[in-house]
């Protein structure tokens, strides 16, 4: 971390703010120049608040030079997490295929969803129960319904499933689910987070519309510093000007988050693109991109889905997209 | 809402849609280009889907020409809310000024500030219990402790209480408190806001860091949709590329959403601008822009204070801007 | 387009409009609700300046249905636009890599970049001889001298050379350029486009750094409607609030402006980045997305490079990159 | 300025860095912790190019703690510029209002506005004769016919005018405009800034859509190293996420930009509302925020306006905006 101080300090202040600084831990070395004199603090400083510091009169500004994320931070953990779901593998080499449509539906519905693209090569099932909805007066899921749809098409199929959780007090709910996601608009609900942190089941955290890697890792920080270290961390478009996309699916946070972090990384292409014709490009991209692996909308009835069926593939569209997304990979790992 | 038909969408196509819309209450008007087919809709859209529509596979691009929020439509309320605190009016003519630390630290500080505003003019005494912090190593506030504090100066000073919620599980504790806050970050919480729509207690909604008007209108709607109607909506700065200021107040916001909406309209500078310095020119624009409160931090060792101390006015400071805003008021009203 | 009027309009003011608007040669459909009219306005509304049209008092809101560029619009161009450079063709289904350092810096430097990417696959030779540079005391290129040597380059190598232009005076200097580029703070500079559309030496424009896929458009139009027809669209990262890297690359760009536009796109993912770790996955992403070609940063000597050095790779790494892109087209075209 | 080194950097290499700054005449601090060595460079840092700094191998990252802008830098010149127009004055405690049609259109038209905005107290007279159009369809102004309407206003009210230029070689037809304006699209044309920096007349330059104010100074850099320090800043709103208003007026932009810089900072608050009705309180606003003028875009048929009219005033509320402003100022002077 480093402070650089207003002209006119004098060094009796100096002197105090660094004893303070001390105190804490830190290391302080002293840079002075003609107009500008510079504090190095070096150390732990992932509990130094900077906004504190930069309260202080003397304090023209304070950066930070490490990252303020610890849990999920690569450096103090060079491998690659690996997340095992009963022996399905979600991290490091392994790549997975997550797919079901935006909404569960009926029992029906789900149920060949599932086994489509479970033939297809997806190896996860989505479903959404509770839906996060800008207007109290659109479609909000079929809530534990929802659930046990799902519940019922795992049994079937024996593939895992993710769906998405918007209040601590229904984790009862999610007893038998086996990720739990956290929604773009949860991302820095901390509450949520903090609950998730106590316990043990995998955790899908998906990035806020406007939130950067760091505010995404240190959500992450959230739910790993309570001990549950299960995070995978999902990228589903940021907000941009941009108007004919809904959000634009930002590709370089993959290998960025995998640099930065230790973490699994997958890919929600669905979302960020809002058109089912752009979802094939960019599974493709995402895939070469390096990602952990993408989450994919599929609707055996897209145009009368009840939300999200813009974006939805047919389990034909995905079948096809599930078949170049595997010959890329071995393009690559030739 | 008007809906766009892609080329080569068959009549039956279109005779199909329109019975289905018909059959939601909506009238359809058709109109028929060399290139483009439209359709008007005509009546209540607010309850369609646009995602669903934009989902039919006839359908280029769907467009809302009305507002998709109804109680806080200033359209169906021509006149002012006005939100009534025992006699403390908030909304329409009247003006607040809402004032203290941003964390309660102590029985002492709470108090002492809540004195200095109160005479300085201040009539709502703001501090936080529960903080949302970025990382999870940040004080996180006094919770219960902080609130006991707040009501005690409100005790000795008469002032009513603002103070901030992160989880509808902690409402018991917010008995007491007069306006309830829900941060930027909580603006889309959807189950939060529900659980908020089930009181009567007025809450203040603060809009979200990368949110639009009428996002933020959208998630008063679900407020007030459970029949909660004492919302006032607070503009606290959005983010954008700057990085001089910490987010860029956005005071269109103020003549904006009121004429958009019926509700109050508060300006927090403090958040905005992320310096002490900004908070005054800043709180005289916001007052010249016809905002319906302020709410300006006030701390009184504002270089010690445990959070946003680089925020903070002095009382002394804070006495002045309050008399250069009635300044203001009395130029405009003259 | 559709135009939406305000609550209260005449019956005359409706009358008077429609009349206008017919003399444009445009048919206007009237749909008239209990609280909403819509007109409905078929014909080329691509004359139609949408500001003027809200300006007037009965109008509460206008919106485009088609888009406002015709040139450059694959719905009246259905097939791809494929240009010529001798043999050399950009566009359809033909794939270039385009190669060489940010700045040309001396005949040595840029004749063996030159030859390396040649050898590894690069078709087109680029190299900055302008340079637009935020800060006036930072290197600002070696203007003719700089031409010149890619000259050289290109009489040696055989390869086809673009650079940038700032400047519409310049382009006698550019004549025996075969691409010249418009970088993203030049989109909007209009004169400088009208220049670029009265010759017909193909031109690349790039988006600019805020600007929407249909401002890039816009441009392309303006330099269409002067005549020259040979336009490279170029994608190279837009502004987000991501700081860990320079820019976001929006790779849904590359299948949207195809489905838009017949023109071919170019993805450049050095510039986007600023990390030259990051220009493989993103040129491989960018490979798989469907781009019509990659334009990528190379430099023998990285760390000395004079401008743009983080995000360059040396001609070792390029070589791999060129290998895997192919690799990717390979797997896709099975 | 900070550097970061690289885990792993040797002795030997932090050796040779600190050699070649110290060539550059800078004082290297050397702050070495565990995990982390810090370099701080003391000194005129504003030559160093920061990315090429960045590009080296054993840099993690660069931060400036000082401003790359030194011309238009509060610490190198603490008093406020002032712009001297034969008598009237920018900058400083005065305060003009600048007023004027979008577009000049016609001889009557001009001088009808310019006699009636000098009398409601307006001391510049703007009007666009060149305008840049997103569209190459839409209308671009009157060119030299527009200036030479301005001049005959000019004479017959004594107003000095304020025009837009878009290209260097139209310099000639400006020689005897009073302000020169480069607006928003052009603030990174270096191209035209550099000619501009030769002359000696007063630019006004208005902040870029997406650009920082840091950009906007160093934009001001390029005219004033040229020579010309006759510059005028413009905050004219940026682009948002808000669909309701065209752009987001800064206002914090006004006070932020004083303190960085000497030069006046002018608002304009009708093309970033884009909406009349909004222009009267910001309009207050930017008076209250301690604008050094304030430029209002008046016509006096604004439902016929050949474009923006949907953003202008008439000259009686044009008035009505010039009274309440001038009440805000002397409020605030007492």
């Amino acid at each position: 971390m480093v402070a650089v101080l207003k002209p006119g300090t004098t060094n009796e202040q100096v002197e105090n703010l660094t004893v303070w600084l001390e105190g804490r831990g830190l290391k302080v070395h002293i840079s002075k120049g003609e107009f500008q004199t510079i504090l190095g603090l070096i150390g732990d400083t992932s509990q130094i608040d900077t906004e504190l510091l930069e309260g202080l009169e003397m304090i023209e500004s304070v950066k930070r030079v490490t990252e303020p994320f610890k849990s999920a931070n690569r450096k103090f953990h060079p491998d690659d997490s690996i997340i095992d779901l009963g022996g399905l593998k979600i991290g490091g080499p392994h790549f997975q295929l997550i797919a079901g449509p935006c909404s569960v539906e009926s029992p029906e519905q789900i149920l060949a969803i599932a086994q489509s693209v479970h033939e297809s090569g997806a190896s996860i099932l989505r479903g959404g129960a509770f839906k996060p909805r800008t207007s109290p007066y659109d479609f909000q899921g079929l809530r534990m319904d929802g659930i046990e749809m799902l519940l019922e098409a795992k049994k079937k199929t024996g593939m895992p499933i993710i769906t998405e959780i918007m209040n601590a007090n229904h984790l009862p709910m999610f007893e038998n689910v086996d990720i739990i996601q956290v929604g773009a608009r949860n991302m820095q609900n901390f509450e949520l987070l903090k609950e998730l942190g106590m316990i043990r089941k995998p955790v899908m955290l998906k990035r806020g519309l406007a939130n950067t890697m760091q505010e995404l890792l240190m959500s992450a920080e959230y739910i790993m510093s309570g001990g549950n270290h299960n995070v995978i961390l999902c990228e589903r478009g940021i907000r941009t000007f941009e108007t004919y996309t809904r959000n634009t699916l930002d590709l370089s946070a993959v290998p960025m988050l995998r640099e930065l972090s230790h973490l699994p990384v997958i890919v929600d292409p669905s979302h960020a693109s809002g058109h089912a014709r752009l979802v094939k490009p960019m599974s493709l991209a995402a895939a070469a991109a390096g990602a952990n692996g993408i989450m994919i909308e599929v609707h055996n009835d897209p145009v009368n889905a009840l939300c999200d069926g813009a974006q939805s593939l047919t389990p034909e569209q995905f079948r096809e997209v599930a078949k170049k997304v595997r010959r890329i990979r071995e393009a690559l790992a030739e």
